[in-house]
Formats: structure tokens, C-alpha cells, sequence
């Protein structure tokens, strides 16, 4: 059973549902290093990176939560806490809302609108093998980009500065 | 730290943000009930009954998730899991979503928003002190009313058949 | 084509997808009485009241506003802007959210959800052979039941106050 | 008073609300023009680009919808049918829902959230002076980029297909 004690950061993990066999690897170890650093991992509860980085989560005994965008049956086999919300794409605000820091792994077009979801909270994005989003004046988002896993989820939690968000337990 | 095991039931518990008293010591029963029977819960995760079922749910070292409408500081002291949606009453259908069953406490507008969505998904509803609606042909809603927490607790647990939407551990 | 001039007022209707014939025919009524009151009727868009709105409006060359749960191909064949908002069961919200008023016709559990959320936006909520909500200390909502069409496109427009919410044209 | 007649096709317009005045008056054309091609525009409804391609279809007597995150309080001046969502970011999902086609101008965190939902859905989507994301195989999107505001309607009104999403009156 699922019980609480100490303070959990949620950080949220975006990303396509088709992933190639690289993305998903990457997805996987991200998984595992959130868990290994005491995090919960949010996600869109689908298949590809977000199965990926439930599954990574699963094999180190963490929680992952997966916002999906219909029914129970969408989930995959590894997401700790489905949440059913019926709101089609309109959860992939939620997938962003719910993390203290973000991590973007790969390019889908869902996975675009979290990265402008991400960048318009000012929360801490990093990107892994991910879009880059050129503005007018040619500034690169996300401004943060990792080369690897560990990069990715160093980036992610030493961005994280205040103590006002954690999970409470 | 959170973490994970055993397959866990979400159980959704809606109700006032101000609540009385009597309708305070309803919520925490039905919270620390839920938890004792291996259940986590969802709410709303602000003041009142939803408060009282978090603070429930905390004293038996058992996991609540709050559905936020705006951020993370309108979160009570005792929820495990603070969900931000920024999704205004509108998250009001992923308290219900959430959960593989519902308890109604108290008669709070907000509430009665739920109970229509509850009953529009067809899970079962559990009424305890809460409002009785009812329809053109003179039917009252919810259908199954407990008169006291132990047999809200009994009612939604046994009302629950399947085992597809349990919480993966 | 569509074209704008004076301010109009939207005015929301709230129920049941499968309405009776008797039901029906009050929907129709106040669709076309709102229209003839220089209102734009905001719906869900899809079948039963919905429709009778809608065509109610159609058949008064107004204009109807249909909030989908889903996709455009959801929409009744009155409904002159029809929305598919995707968001499933949410969009209730955006329904009740549209109107400066809201009037209720017949018993869905939808409807129950959409009657919460008006009483929650604390907006004028006209009954008409619909739900009656009674709450723990035994006040029945909605406040205001109309008799007939003529009555409640009354009560709703005369129960709007101020001027700010009005559509600008 | 807003009436109805022909049909009339809805186009989306996505962009920044803090506009410089460049992009302020490549909106406005772009509002000007599409309701001149008898189209009802979609958008934000608030300041900047959003209120640039209201103000163009205000001054050719058209109509405007204006998914608000908040309340009617946030409306631009000229918006015809400002609709008070509640749902805080999550409307920009609406903006791009209610429209056959969307432009994007400027280059906002939110307009890339929108430029992503809009990618995702498979409708025609234009960019002006916009966003351009590259995915890791190092293709560009938008795909289609117009050089001026009538460029830009031309090519957004010459990709709609079909006509069954069309507005019906």
C-alpha cells in the first residue's frame, strides 16, 4: 500500500507517446533518477516516454501519477496513480501545473503545448533530445538543454529554489 | 517518502469548504476510515470537508491528492498530494473522475456541481448529510444515503465491483 | 452571414439531452422568446433542450451557441456557432459560464452539475420543470421555478442587473 | 443586434498579448481580412494581438469570440462575444478547438502552447512573424509561413477542405 512521510518534490516529465527506442531509453533512466533523488513523477500516463519514465519510477518502488486524457483504461502498465480526468488534451496543462520543474523528452506535438504551458508558469524547463522553439528575436527555449539523463534531472532540481511547493507529508 | 506497493483504491470525497463543526468530525472519520481500509483520498485539498478528510487521512499516515482550482498555497496542512490545476471549478470534475467511487458531506454549491457529475458517470454515490435532489418524476439523489461515516465507508467500498481501475502498485 | 450592431445579452440553457416531447416544447418556446428579447442563447449544443434552443433561436433568426463536449460533429442542426471544445463533461462549466443568466429545463444528472455551478457563480438561475435541490438545512434551489417558457425568460432577464457582462456589438 | 443568415467559417488567431506595434497592425489586417472573406474570428479576447484582430473585425462590422481565461472583465474593447471561461490557461486549447483554421503572430508562451494544440490537431495552421519550432529530426513548424497579413489568410482559407465544420446559420 501506498503510505506518506517525508517531503516529495513532484517533477513532471513531457513527452511523445511513440517514442523511438533512444527517447524511450532516456525516459526510462529519468524515471529512475527522480525516484533515486526522492521525487514523484508526473506524466500523461500513456505509452512511449510516458511510459517510459512510470516504468523507470516503477522499477526503483517510486510513485508516478499519469494525467489521462480520457478513461482508466488509457494508462499504462507502470503508472502508480491514474488519474482519469476526461479533459482530452486540455490535461496537458495539468501534466505542467502539477511538477515544481519540468523535463521534455522528445518532440510531439502534445508535448509542444507543455512547452509553452512550462515556459508561460516560469517554472524550471529543462530539454532532452527535445523541440527548440525559436521566437521572433531569436532566443532558443527551452533555454536549459541536457545531454543526458543525470544533466537533465541535476538541471531540473537545482532550479527548484523555494521549499513552498513540495508535496507535504 | 512516498512510496509504492500493494494495489490502492482512489475514493473521491466532496463537500463544503465550510463546513460546521458536526460536518468537520463526519470528514475526518470518513478520511481516517478510507485509509484504514487502504484507500487513498481525493478532494478538492482546501478548507472545510476537504480539509477534515486530508487531516483524516494524514493521521493515519495514509495519502491524500488535493485537486487545487488555482495554486499550490490554496493547499490545507494535510494534503499528501497538492495538485495546482489552475483549472478554476472546472477541477471540480477531476475530484469526481479520480476516485472509484464518491462520498458526498454537507451541501456546499460547489457540491452539488459533483454530485451531478457523479451521477452522470455512474459511480457509485454515497450521501452523508448532504443534499437530496430530486428529479421531475420525484426520484431523490444519491440513491444510497448513509447516517453515519462507517456506513458511508461500507456503502462505497461495497458498491465498488470491478478491479480495472485500481490504483496500479 | 453573421453580422454584429446593437449589445445583446447571452442568456445560458441548461438540460437534458433526451427530452420529452412536453419538455421539448418548453425549450423551444424559450429559445424563441429569448431571441425575440434580443438575447444570444448560449447550450451545450447537442440534442433534446439543446436542440429545442437552438431551433427555437433558428427559427427567430437568432443566434445560438453550442459548447460541445467533443467534436464539431456533435452539434444539433440549429446551432449557428457551434464550439467542440473537447473537453468532455468540463465544458457544463463553460456553459453556465457563457450566460448572464441561466434557465433550467428537465432532469439530467448534467444538468444537476450545470445547476451547481450557477448557483456557485451566484448568476440568476430560473427553474422550469427541473431538478429541485434541497439542501441540509432544507432550502430548496433553484429559487426561482417558472410556470412556463413566458414566466421564466422573464424572471432570468429581469433578474440581471448591471450592465458589464453585457456583449458588446 | 447580433442575427444570422449564410454560413460562416470560423478562423482562429493566436498571439502575444503584449504586441509591438508591428505585430499590432499585422493583427489588425489579419482581422480586417478575414471577416471581409465572411469569417467569424476566434482569439483570446484579451490585449495585444487578441485585441488587434478584434478591433480589425470591429471595424468591418464582424464578429469576434473572445475565450477569456477569467472573467468578462478581461475582454478587449472590441471583442463581440467575450466568453468568460474559468479555466485559466487551459482556454487556449478553446481558442484553437473553435476555429477550421489558425494564424499565429508573435511569438508569447502561451502562443506556442496554442501553436502546439493547433499542430496536434491537425488543422491548418499558419505562422506570421511567429514561433518556429524545430522537432530533433529538424523539421520546422509552422510549415506554412506567410510573409503578410494577406498571405496569411489566403493560405489559412485556401487549406480548409472540407465543409462540414462549417458554421451553420
Amino acid at each position: 500500500m501506498l503510505n506518506s512521510s517525508d517531503a516529495t518534490i513532484i517533477v513532471s516529465v513531457i513527452g511523445t507517446s511513440t517514442a523511438s527506442s533512444e527517447i524511450y531509453a532516456l525516459a526510462l533512466e529519468v524515471g529512475r533518477l527522480l525516484v533515486r533523488r526522492g521525487c514523484i513523477v508526473a506524466c500523461g500516463g500513456r505509452g512511449g516516454v510516458m511510459e517510459a519514465v512510470c516504468r523507470g519510477a516503477f522499477e526503483e518502488e517510486g510513485i508516478s501519477i499519469g494525467f489521462l486524457p480520457g478513461g482508466i483504461e488509457e494508462a499504462n502498465s507502470y503508472v502508480t496513480i491514474p488519474i482519469p480526468t476526461g479533459l482530452g488534451e486540455a490535461r496537458n496543462l495539468l501534466v505542467v501545473s502539477a511538477g515544481k520543474a519540468v523535463i521534455s523528452i522528445g518532440s510531439a506535438f502534445g508535448t509542444l503545448s507543455e512547452i509553452g504551458f512550462a515556459l508561460k508558469s516560469g517554472k524550471p524547463l529543462v530539454g532532452l533530445a527535445t523541440w527548440k522553439a525559436i521566437d521572433e528575436e531569436g532566443n532558443i527555449f527551452p533555454a536549459m538543454m541536457a545531454s543526458c539523463p543525470e544533466e537533465a534531472v541535476e538541471m531540473a532540481l537545482s532550479s527548484i529554489s523555494g521549499g513552498n511547493d513540495l508535496v507535504k507529508g
